[in-house]
């Protein structure tokens, strides 16, 4: 039996996460590595199959470059301690309009996951300014019942149109052009370092000048900010957790020194991982 | 007829957006102010009813506790030039079960506005954990077609219930207590000067180092970051923008002198608005 790893990520068949796990299993088989998918309900449940052993590494989505974070994933990292990040895939977003309908004319419901909808809500009022929308849980569960309803259209990929066997009623519909979405490979093991790294923090409460306190280290450094998130530490409004990434490696000791004095300014600090990119947004 | 304010807020009736409107509402009222509600259906289409002098002000949400960002009403306020924040309330969060079933048991659908949802997360693992979850566009939205359907359930306000007549099977069921949510009045006159200072601004792409030479003009002054955002630009990934609010008056000569500084090192920079805080969470 060849040795085979397990890829958990956020289902049904047809959403954009199940595109993100089968390119890196694609990637995962040029290098000679055989895996499978595991399809998961919710980002939550495919981050704890990973800490449980059940899954091998789980594929989330982390920032979309119109919608900005995915907040289960980050808040799940945060929770979920023993789990790093391996790698990290960026890929493209292009969304059709699904539907039985004749023409556009004839569409008054539009569904899909509230980021799809979001990405797609100048086309909609150009398009199809009369049209209702109604939120739901995946891009692909948008799909279920158009063919009894031809007035409704879902939002989704070109293959989640061909795989449930549905016409597309146009495409490319994102208002943006460069719609791509990031997506972190999680494992149980230490990543392996590489050009980026991701940190989380909370800050002591009530000590004015914290976060600076904390950025000064990176910045004394020349050590550079790619990106800064906060989200709420759930104990009080205005308190938060940042989510910071370097365009660093960890393994380096400038990054090693950065980590031990920020240990020092913050209260709780987690290493989330050092690791490479992954572009499958160019051919 | 006496002098009356137009207040825009997201609808419909019950939502938390109409509630803290009343209650702003009621705290113009102690100042002698009249005003009356106008309904949306979006927090966009709020904000463009102020921006058209549709609407006097605009009661929007800006963070919540435990979902944190909300991003429609940062992209919005970014995209609106002429609106300034006015004051920001903070209004506790207290959801119910709403149902018409006979107990717990028999819930297999529980409907809610994603936010809401994921605010009663671990109550629902613990007492429903077989009900499938479905998002609507608001927590009164999600109210329709209880009475006909007894094996629903929505998450909503004891206000909600009360006014569409539906029973409560449970209450609260937020799983932190502390739930609360930040909003903004936003209206087209510039903001009165308060103990918050809201800005956004745009840093030029790939400038190393661009955004802690930005954050270091607040800390030479001592001017204390109560909150750092980051949004997607929705040009490509990786480019951000940053909401900062900051503890002091825009009116004071260091943060007019850090304004000034700022100016230099952003690509765009925009006074959201300096104001006040009208806390609605302590009785």
């Amino acid at each position: 039996m060849p040795f085979s790893l397990t890829l958990a990520h956020l289902g049904p068949t047809g959403t954009y996460s199940e595109m993100a796990a089968i390119a890196y299993a694609d990637s995962l088989r040029a290098q000679g590595i055989e895996s499978e998918l595991q399809v998961h309900r919710t980002i939550q449940g495919t981050l704890q199959a990973v800490a449980r052993g059940e899954a091998d590494q789980a594929i989330v989505p982390v920032e979309n470059s119109i919608e900005g974070q995915v907040p289960a994933s980050l808040d799940t990292l945060w929770q979920s301690e023993g789990l790093q990040v391996q790698q990290t895939l960026v890929l493209p977003i292009r969304h059709a309009l699904i539907s039985t309908a004749v023409d556009l004319s004839h569409v008054r419901l539009v569904r899909s996951h509230p980021q799809a909808l979001a990405q797609c809500r100048d086309w909609m009022a150009a398009h199809i300014p009369a049209a209702d929308q109604q939120p739901s849980n995946s891009t692909s569960e948008a799909l279920a019942h158009l063919r009894e309803n031809p007035n409704w259209a879902a939002i989704a990929s070109e293959r989640a149109a061909r795989l449930y066997g549905l016409p597309i009623l146009a495409q490319p519909i994102n208002d943006q052009p460069d719609n791509c979405t990031r997506f972190w490979v999680i494992g149980p093991q230490e990543s392996p370092g590489g050009s980026l790294t991701s940190l989380a923090f909370s800050l002591p409460a009530n000590v004015p000048g914290a976060l600076m306190r904390a950025l000064a280290i990176f910045a004394r450094r020349q050590l550079n900010l790619s990106r800064i998130e906060s989200r709420p530490t759930k104990r009080s409004l205005g308190e938060y957790l940042f989510f910071v990434d370097l365009e660093a490696n960890a393994r380096t000791p400038e990054v090693q020194e950065a980590l031990g004095e920020l240990a020092k300014v913050t209260e709780d600090l987690r290493l989330l991982g050092s690791y490479d990119l992954l572009d499958l947004s160019r051919p």
